[in-house]
C-alpha cells in the first residue's frame, strides 16, 4: 500500500478511528450509535481531472477526502460528512423518516424482547410444540405494503424451531404458523396466526402444531445430512510461476488490465477507473441494489419484500472467504474496515477474493489446407465476494477477459425462505418442499451501474436492431437481405429487452472513431434476460423499486444517484428512485429550470441494467439451493482495431502439462472399484 | 472395450470393413465411391426393450446391427442399409435429386478445374495482383435461392488471395472480387465480378486490384502475427488421485451419471441412454442441425447459406484434439471411425475429450447465528468436440454438474468469411474488418435435439408462465401476488420464448408423480435466448431451415427424424424439415388415417430447442474471433427429492490445497518487474 491514499481507496482503520473521533467530538457528550463510517467518494468533477493527472503521470494533488456518516443520537438519524484529513464536519444532516441499514444488535434485542412476550409467550404454547422443540425467531425488516403501515422502525417476526441438539440444523425446515410485530421501542404490537391454505387469512386462532410435519429429509450440515459421496477426487490448480496479476494496494493489474478495488458497507465490491491497454472503459462498476419481493398476496406476506443492498448491505453482509473452499488457485484476498456502534474500526477480512481460471478454448483456427491449428486458451482474472443476508447467500463475480469483455455473474444459493402450510393444503403461488414446509414464489432483481469511460466521459447510448429488409424489394429480390438499425438515445429513459429483435444496447463515443469500421467507438451490454417486477404497478412494491419496470435505463451522470432503488429503502414509501430522478429532470427541462437535464446524448451517462430470476422454487433447491446463475457482459463494439487477445500465448502443452488417461488407467481404476 | 459391441457403440472398424466388403459383393464389379459407413441406430422400439433388461441387470439380445451406408455408383447416389453381422444387403435405394454430404476429394478437383479455366485464368489476369500473389479458391456448397437453381451439383468458388510466402498466412484478409460457378462435371460456367457498393450488382468488368488495400494487421498464426504477451503465467490442473469418472468402452460413468457416447459422421457427438443416480432422464442428446445464412442481398451472395452439419458434417470435420491444447486437466480422448471414398475404415483420433473441470461454488450456506459456513464446490464432467468448418470453427460441449444439470455450450470461433469492398464503400449489412475487408452479417442457428426419457418414454411438454394475479382482486388486496400457469401441449408445434413472462417449457411425466411436492416429475429447459431467422418466410432460406421459424418445437417420436431441416441438405428446396413432418401428421389426422399422429400429450416426445446468434460482425472478431459462447441448460424440476448434489463433499483447503498470495509476494513480483 502506498502511504498516500488513492482517493478511490477505502478508509483504513486509521482513518475510521479519526472520523469517529471527530464526530465525537463534534456531538459531545451525546451517547453516539455508530452505523457508518465510509469514504464519500470525491465529486467526478475532481476526480476525472485527477485521473487525467494520474494516467498522464502526474497525479498532483488529491481532491478533497470525504467520510459519510451514518449515526443515531439518541432517535436521531445523522448523516455527516466529513473531512478525513483534518477531522472537520463539512456537513450534517438529520433525516427524518429514514432509517439507517438493519442493525443486527437491535435485531437481537427484537428476538429477545419477542421471546420475553406474555402473547408470544401464550401462542407458543397454543402450538404445543415438542419437548426438545427450541423457537427461533427470525426478525426481517418490514416491507412498507399499504396496510396501516409505520414510519417507526418496525420488525416482522417469523417464528421457526429447530428440534436437533445441533445448532446448525435446519429450522427452516419448521416454519411455525406464527408470526409477530414488534415496534420500535421493542413491544410486540400484534401476534397472530400465519394463513395455511389460498383462501385463508391471517387470524387469532393458533393451534397446535401438526407432529406429521416432522420429518428427517431437510439437513445441510454434514454432521446432519446424509453420507458425503466418495466419488469425486481432487483437483488441485498449479501456478507454479505464481499468479498473473499484480497488486498495489487496491490497484490491479492483470494482461493489459488495470483497475481499482472499492469496497463498501453497502454495495461490497465496487471497481473504478477500468482500463484496457491504457484505454478507458469504465468509471466505475457496482451492483446498485437488489430487490427479493414475495409473491404470496396474504397478508402479512405482502411485507416480505428485501432490499438486499439498501436494507441489509452487501458489504457489511460479505463472508469471510476461506482459502481452497471459496475460491481454488492462488488467492489474494482484500479485507475491508467497518466500524463498531461505538466507533472502533473493525475488520472484515477476505471479503473479496481474487484469482486466475482457466476457461477453455479463447480461440482457435485450424488451416485446413495445411492442417496447422492454431489454439490458445482463455484465462479469467476473477474478483469474488460472496454474501449471507438470513437464510439466503448471493456470489457475486466479475470476470475479466483477455478478449477485454467483463462479466458480471450473480449466484444464488442459500436456504430457501419458507412460511408453514397445513398438510394437504396447496397454493399457486409456492411449492411444497417438505411436510408442511411451503417455499413460496419470488423474485431477484438485480440491477447493476454501469457508469461508463468509452476513451473518455461524454457517451451516448445506442439501441441497435438487426431487421429483415422489406420483400419484395428491388434491393432484396431473394428476401434474405437483413440489416442492422441504430437509433442514438436523446433522453433519460428505461428501455426494454428483445431477443426477437437482436435488440443490442452499445454505449459508444461519437467524438472517437474506429478507423477501420469507419463508427464510433463502442462498447455493448450482454444483458441478461429476465422477467421483470410482477407486482402491479400501483403497489408499493412497484412504487419502491422502480428500477424493476424496465431492463435497461440511461440517465444523466449526477454524484448522488449511485442506488437505483433510492438511498434510504429501510421502509421506504417509494418515489425516490431511478424513474423519480428522470420525471424530476424531465419536469425540469419542460419548466425551463433546465436546458437540457434530461439529455443523454454526448454527455456524462450511467446505464443500469435490471436483471434476476423468478425464482419459483423446485423441491431441488431444497434443503439448501445449487447455484442459480445470472450471467451480464460488457465487450468491446468496433472499439479496438481488432482482436485485442491475438497477443495470448498460443497454448501448448508444455506449458499446460496435462495427463492423458489411457485405456490402462480405466482397467486400473475399474479393478480398485 | 467389451468383446460384444452394445448397441449404441458406433461401428469398429472391423465392422466398416465388413460393411464395405458387403457392399462391394453387393454392386460387383461397379467402381464405388464409398462416402459413409455408419451405425443406423436400431428402431427405438427395440432399444426400450433392450435397455429396460439392460438397467434390470439382464441385457439379453442385442437388436439387429445395422450399417447406414452412403455410396456413388457411377452417378448414382445410394443409400444402403447393411446388417453388420453378416453382411446382408437390408435395403439399398438410388436418391435421386439428393445430394451426399461435401466430398472434400471432388472440392480439390473443383479448385483445381477453376484455376485451370481460360475464363477464370483471364479474370485473374485482368485482376493484376501483386507478383508474389498466390490465388485461393474456396469453393462452397451451393445454396439454392430462387435464381436458375440447379438440381445437380453445384459449387460456388470464392477467390482470395495469399501474398506472404507463410503457408498460414490468412488470405480471407483478401477477398477477389471474382466468384466462378462449376458444375457437376468440373466445367466452369459463370465468372463474373461480385459487387461492392450498396446498389452494385454482379457484372462483368473486372478490374484491377486496388493495391491501397494491402495490410500487415490481419495475421493470426504466431509466425505471423504481432508477438505474443509474455504476462500470462502457466495455470496447471493437478489430479493426484485420477479423475472422477470411469470409462468402459464408450460407457461413461461420472458421479452418479451413467451415458453412452455415440459419434457419426453428420453429428459427430451424440450422446445416449442418459441416467442420473439410475433414473432414466435422455434417450439421446444430439446437436440436429446448424444453418449460417448470409444476409447480403446481392446476388450471388443468398448462395452463401451452409447447413454445416447435413452439407458438411460435424463428425467428419472434427478436429484432433490436442493434450494441454484443447483442453485441460486429465484428459481421456475418445477416437472416432469413417471411411475412405475406397471403403477402408479411416481412423478420426481424439475427436472427444472428456475431462473434469472446477466451476466455482455449488452450493453455499452460512447459519448466521453460529457462524458455521457450509460449502462444497462444483465439479463439472466436459464432453467437448471441435470442428473445422473452412474458415470457421465450433466447439461443441456438453457439462454434467453434480446437481443433476446438463448445459450445451456452442463456442462460435475461427476467421470470418469475407467479401471484397471498394475501400470508400460501405453497406449496411456488413462491418469492415480490415482495408477492402467486408465481413458480412450472418445468423448462427442450431438446433438441439432432445429426446427425453424422463422416468420413462412417455413424456409431456409443459409451457409454463408466471403472470400477476387480477388486481384489484379480493385474492390479492396489495396487487404483490403472482402464480404460475401451466399449459399441457397437447399437439406437434412450434413456440416461441417469452423471458417476459418468464415462460418455461418443461418436459414432464404424467405417470410419474413427484410425492413432496404433488406435482409430476419434470427436467426443464434452460433456453438461449436468441433472434430467429431473418430471411423472409417465402425465401429459399426459411423454406430450407424450417426449424428457424420458433426457438421450441415438440414432435412424436419418429425413428427417421433426426435432422431438422431434413435428411439431405445439400442443394435441397425446401419443405423437408419439422414443420413439415408436422403439417403432414396433422393432414393425416383431419384425413382421419391416424387417430392421433399428431398428439404428444403422454406420449414418446422430442424437444428441439433453436436458438443461435445474429452475428453482425465487430472488428474484434478478426482475424481470429475470440469465442462466442451459447449455452442451454437442462435442469431437474421437482424431479428428485430434494437437492441431489447434498452429498457432495465439504470443500476444503486440506483437498483442494489453494496458495495464499500475500503482499510480500505483490512487493517481490513487482520488484521483478
Amino acid at each position: 500500500m502506498t502511504s498516500r491514499p488513492h482517493p478511490f481507496d477505502p478508509l483504513s482503520p486509521t482513518e475510521v478511528a479519526t472520523v469517529a473521533q471527530a464526530v465525537r467530538n463534534f456531538f459531545s457528550p451525546e451517547n453516539i450509535l455508530f452505523r457508518v463510517i465510509t469514504l464519500s467518494e470525491p465529486p467526478k468533477n475532481d476526480m476525472v481531472k485527477f485521473l487525467e493527472r494520474e494516467h498522464a503521470g502526474k497525479p498532483g494533488s488529491s481532491p478533497n477526502r470525504l467520510a459519510m456518516v451514518h449515526a443515531y443520537l439518541a432517535k436521531d438519524f445523522h448523516e455527516l460528512k466529513v473531512n478525513v484529513h483534518d477531522g472537520t464536519i463539512a456537513s450534517d444532516q438529520v433525516l427524518v423518516g429514514k432509517h439507517s441499514h438493519i442493525d443486527p444488535e437491535y435485531m437481537k434485542e427484537v428476538e429477545h424482547a419477542c421471546l420475553q412476550d406474555a402473547q408470544v409467550k401464550a401462542a407458543i404454547s397454543a402450538l404445543e410444540l415438542p419437548e426438545e422443540a427450541k423457537v427461533i425467531i427470525e426478525p426481517w425488516a418490514y416491507a412498507t405494503d399499504g396496510m396501516n403501515d409505520m414510519t417507526s422502525r418496525t420488525t416482522m417476526c417469523w417464528f421457526y424451531m429447530r428440534i436437533s441438539d445441533h445448532p446448525d440444523a435446519n429450522y427452516y425446515a419448521y416454519p411455525l404458523q406464527v408470526v409477530a410485530e414488534v415496534s420500535e421501542s421493542l413491544q410486540v404490537t400484534k401476534v397472530y396466526r400465519l394463513p395455511s391454505g389460498e383462501n385463508e387469512s391471517m387470524n387469532d386462532d393458533i393451534g397446535p402444531f401438526d407432529r406429521r410435519k416432522i420429518h428427517s429429509s431437510s439437513e445441510y450440515h454434514p454432521h446432519l445430512a446424509t453420507c458425503q459421496r466418495k466419488t469425486t477426487r481432487a483437483l488441485n490448480v498449479h501456478q507454479p510461476e505464481g499468479p498473473s496479476f499484480y497488486i498495489d494496494g487496491n490497484r490491479i493489474e492483470w494482461e493489459k488490465w488495470t483497475m481499482r478495488l472499492g469496497f463498501n458497507y453497502r454495495e461490497g465490491m465496487t471497481l473504478h477507473d477500468i482500463q484496457y491497454d491504457g484505454r478507458s472503459l469504465f468509471y466505475r462498476l457496482s451492483l446498485s441494489e437488489m430487490f427479493v419481493p414475495y409473491a404470496d398476496p396474504r397478508s402479512p406476506y405482502p411485507r416480505k419484500a428485501a432490499f438486499d443492498l439498501g436494507n441489509d448491505g452487501a458489504g457489511v453482509n460479505a463472508n469471510n472467504l476461506k482459502l481452497g473452499c471459496d475460491c481454488l488457485g492462488h488467492i489474494k484476498y482484500f479485507d475491508a474496515w467497518h466500524v463498531t456502534s461505538s466507533g472502533e474500526p473493525l475488520k472484515m477480512p477476505n471479503v473479496v477474493c481474487c484469482h486466475e481460471q482457466d476457461d477453455g478454448i479463447l480461440w482457435k483456427h485450424t488451416n485446413f489446407r495445411t492442417g496447422n491449428a492454431v489454439v490458445t486458451r482463455s484465462r479469467l482474472l476473477v474478483l469474488q465476494t460472496i454474501i449471507t443476508v438470513s437464510n439466503y447467500e448471493y456470489v457475486f463475480v466479475f470476470y475479466f477477459g483477455q478478449d477485454a469483455s467483463i462479466h458480471y455473474e450473480v449466484r444464488a444459493t442459500g436456504i430457501l425462505s419458507t412460511a408453514p402450510i397445513d398438510i394437504g393444503d396447496k397454493v399457486p403461488y409456492g411449492t411444497i418442499v417438505a411436510p408442511g414446509v411451503l417455499a413460496p414464489y419470488h423474485q431477484h432483481l438485480f440491477c447493476l451501474r454501469i457508469d461508463p469511460a468509452i476513451d473518455g466521459h461524454k457517451n451516448s447510448l445506442v439501441v441497435e436492431e438487426s431487421l429483415p429488409m422489406s420483400f419484395p424489394h428491388k434491393s432484396n429480390p431473394l428476401g434474405v437481405g437483413y440489416v442492422t438499425k441504430a437509433d442514438i438515445v436523446d433522453e433519460e429513459q428505461g428501455l426494454d429487452l428483445s431477443h426477437s429483435k437482436n435488440r443490442v444496447f452499445k454505449i459508444i463515443n461519437e467524438n472517437s472513431g474506429n478507423k477501420t469500421t469507419g463508427t464510433p467507438v463502442g462498447y455493448k451490454l450482454v444483458p441478461c434476460y429476465s422477467q421483470l417486477l410482477l407486482a402491479h404497478p400501483s403497489s408499493y412494491h412497484a412504487r419502491r423499486s422502480e428500477f424493476g419496470e424496465h431492463a435497461v435505463w440511461v440517465t444523466r451522470y449526477s454524484d448522488d444517484e449511485l442506488y437505483a432503488a433510492g438511498t434510504y429503502t429501510m421502509q421506504s414509501s417509494g418515489k425516490e428512485g431511478i424513474a423519480s430522478w428522470i420525471r424530476k429532470r424531465r419536469e425540469e427541462m419542460f419548466a425551463l429550470k433546465s436546458e437540457d437535464a434530461s439529455l443523454v446524448r454526448d454527455r456524462d451517462i450511467v446505464l443500469w441494467h435490471t436483471f434476476g430470476s423468478t425464482h419459483n422454487p423446485r423441491i431441488e433447491d431444497w434443503p439448501v439451493m445449487p447455484c442459480e446463475k445470472m450471467v451480464v457482459g460488457l465487450k468491446p463494439a468496433n472499439f479496438f482495431d481488432g482482436n485485442p487477445s491475438l497477443d495470448v500465448p498460443i497454448s501448448t502443452q508444455d506449458r499446460n502439462r496435462s495427463v492423458l488417461v489411457t485405456d490402462a488407467d480405466a482397467d486400473a481404476d475399474k479393478a480398485k472399484l
